[in-house]
């Protein structure tokens, strides 16, 4: 194919959108090859998602689940990894056009003889996006550190809060939805309010009310009902009020308000309310479906051939939440949007590009699935591997082993497993820290008095 | 004295404005007497300063150098920590009040029967209050945290660069002030220059420039000159440029301009500019000043009597960075801004209110100089201990200790002196993390078509 020799010394220029779990798998595999790899991602680090709500709640620092691409690939010479925003991609002239996110940096055009598109997901508001103002979410880092800094504000209000009211409705917690994220949020943030027993002077922090509203009849409607019963419980155990049946029909500062299926209405006072209730795909899916003609079902995931290929394309690939593959009877059958199924698939590509190199002809994708794990507080968990369902303290030791296991993919890894594994069973909620105000130093100096508040995080 | 007795249960109320060193160190001492002590503060966590420059580097995470205050007082019951602003005291109603640093929390007025100020300091722009714009500073979190994303981002936009000048100017970092702060800041900034070799692909990151522009005519001034000398060669062995009796009379987005003793002037194009260069105090020292009509020295920090009290009030003790001392013979005498220093007055200062309650007679407050520390890079430091000159390897395991030393002084001493060890000897660089950006999720998603930069540290 002639296409596949236009990089350096004749090698293929394979450009790789997006450093998550699918795309940063497959530079890995890439880096293997006889090919020139770009990595293209906006935030100059690979987040491992999965322990973002640990982020959220102070148990690990934004250090220990986040690592530098570049470190990844310094040894990797063939890998570049370019710190971008895709702005557009041109199908037809094989070109991915990019906006550099460091301001004094310049616009680039990166040229592709391959290319693999893996922008994940955002969480979806289902049409709503002004709640997405008043509600917490957990998909990025800093995301993480402002619901962390939003629930600690929270009980900071309450030890100051006279009015028995507004102080219930600081003390209540909201997490939406009740899939994994929403039930592992929802159970760490009974944890907080247990640990901070004894921090306060004026309210008991262990009655803080901790609410996981639900659209269906159970927590984790991926699993089998009997671990979802058994999860139900655990998080009642912790303090945590699952309701079931009910849909959030309106979100702003003061609360939410839930319809049951019988059409009653209730409002919730709650100072925090955190998203975990779906996602969608990325906007990248809706431009390559566009420029493709390629479909995009309701979520916003465009639909990929058997070979995660983009219809008519070849020489694109799309991989991970921003996908939906096409059957062979022509329904589309959208994968969860796990971190094994993206990685599976990142390693699928990479493979598929080197067949390709040797003239192999593709092979469709199929996944493997491993499992579902989700966590219920520090020592508990639910798992369904193949058939064995495991709860309570040994699910969460086969939940710790396969997270390690996936974090050991990287650089550092001793390192990272050892500082990880210290500081999860170790030290409770060490980073407990308020931050990102844009308050100047560290202590009481009159606010009218100051040279001015240009120190901090409002500085650039 | 009935001044004594109008707390709870008739116990005195002891109000500590500031948990920095000397606030900090006063509550814990206090906590131990019948007296009921409320900690302002308008951050929920003590910072150790002296590492702060470790966490704008990335070998330290926020969490490992801040600790919060609550869990600090979780156990001592006749503590009260008030995350709050003053915003003025009222000496002659003695009554202190503060703005709440939290929105949904009320403004309080705090009385006191002892008030222990402790506002430390901030950076001093000499009057060029607009280079705060321009220039990066350490006194914050938020700062330490700015500062490593705008040295990595220096060199993610060195990576894009293809003008020399331009990629020369990204590559060139200045630190304003050689004292313990810049030399320490100006050694560790070399480091990473040096740990980065490899993760570009478009330039050697070990070239890079780092300058270390001081107004006096050698580094770390209050050190014996023998030392200075020492911790020059190896600044320079490191990489850094040290410039010597050159004050810096402008600076802004495109580097500093600095003047020499004979008048002529030079420019030098840096991105990043890091200022080290001396401190005033917090504004709480004029507010203080002025409602007891006592002096405030050049550097803003009120006067105050030998046993630490304000003039005209034996209630009001004042301490730290914010104070200069009235010698016998009238003259005034600033101690250096040093943690020793303000640990020490606030154990003086415990102890006072102790002898107080006890009908003994006011002692004055005598500072016992352990000695000055710097470090230079990772295992080299310059040591002053009583006389004794240490330097290199020796003077960095002085260094090791009596911080390890001054850190355990706190609960969760082991976890935080085990994780701190760990990770400054094993991990070099881990936390190369640029965040605080308003992007949304993790990767390439059109800007264009985004439903809303509403997530991210933008969002409250």
């Amino acid at each position: 194919m002639s296409t596949l020799s236009d990089g350096t010394a004749g090698r293929p220029r394979v450009v790789v959108i997006g450093g998550g779990f699918g795309g940063l798998q497959a530079a890995l595999q890439l880096a293997k090859l006889p090919v020139d790899v770009t990595l293209i991602d906006r935030r100059n680090f690979h987040l491992f998602q999965p322990l973002a709500y640990q982020v959220a709640t102070g148990a690990l620092s934004p250090g220990e689940i986040a690592y530098p691409l570049r470190r990844i690939f310094r040894r990797r010479r063939n890998v570049r990894v370019l710190l971008a925003e895709v702005t557009d991609v041109d199908l037809e002239n094989r070109l991915v056009h990019v906006e550099p996110v460091i301001d004094e940096a310049r616009a680039e055009t990166v040229p592709y003889d391959i290319l693999i598109a893996s922008g994940g997901s955002e969480y979806n508001y289902f049409g709503h996006d002004e709640w997405r103002e008043a509600a917490a979410e957990l998909k990025t880092l800093e995301g993480a550190l402002a619901i962390r800094s939003e629930i600690l504000a929270a009980f900071e209000a309450a030890e100051l809060e006279e009015d028995p009211e507004r102080r219930r409705s600081l003390l209540t917690f909201v997490v939406v939805g009740a899939g994994p994220t929403g039930v592992e949020m929802a159970g760490q943030i009974a944890e907080i309010a247990r640990d901070l027993r004894g921090d306060f002077r004026t309210f008991d922090s262990g009655r803080a009310r901790i609410m996981l509203v639900e659209a269906a009849d159970r927590v984790l409607g991926a699993f089998p009902p009997s671990l979802s019963a058994k999860a139900a419980r655990s998080l009642e155990d912790l303090g945590v009020t699952p309701q079931f049946d009910r849909m959030v029909i309106d979100l702003d500062a003061t609360g939410v308000t839930t319809q049951a299926h019988d059409g009653t209405t209730e409002h919730t006072d709650a100072h925090t309310v955190v998203w975990a209730a779906g996602v969608m795909a990325a906007r990248l899916a809706g431009v390559l479906a566009r420029h493709a003609g390629a479909e995009l079902d309701r979520s916003g995931r465009v639909a990929v051939n058997a070979d995660l290929t983009l219809p008519g394309h070849p020489e694109v690939f799309a991989l991970g939440d921003m996908v939906t593959l096409r059957r062979p009877d022509g329904s589309l059958a959208a994968l969860p949007g796990l971190a094994p199924v993206a990685i599976q698939q990142g390693r699928h590509v990479a493979r598929a590009v080197a067949d390709r190199l040797a003239g192999h002809p593709p092979r469709p994708f199929r996944y493997h699935d491993k499992g579902n794990l989700a966590t219920i507080g520090r020592a508990k968990a639910v798992a369904d591997v193949r058939g064995l369902r495991l709860s309570g303290f040994v699910a969460w030791v086969t939940w710790l082993v396969v997270h390690l296991w996936y974090l050991i993919g990287f650089e550092n890894r001793l390192l990272v497993v050892i500082r990880w594994a210290w500081s999860f069973l170790a030290h409770g909620r060490g980073v407990r820290l308020i931050t990102g105000e844009p308050t100047g130093e560290r202590t009481g100096v009159p606010r009218g008095e100051r040279a001015g508040d240009a120190t901090g995080s409002g500085r650039r």
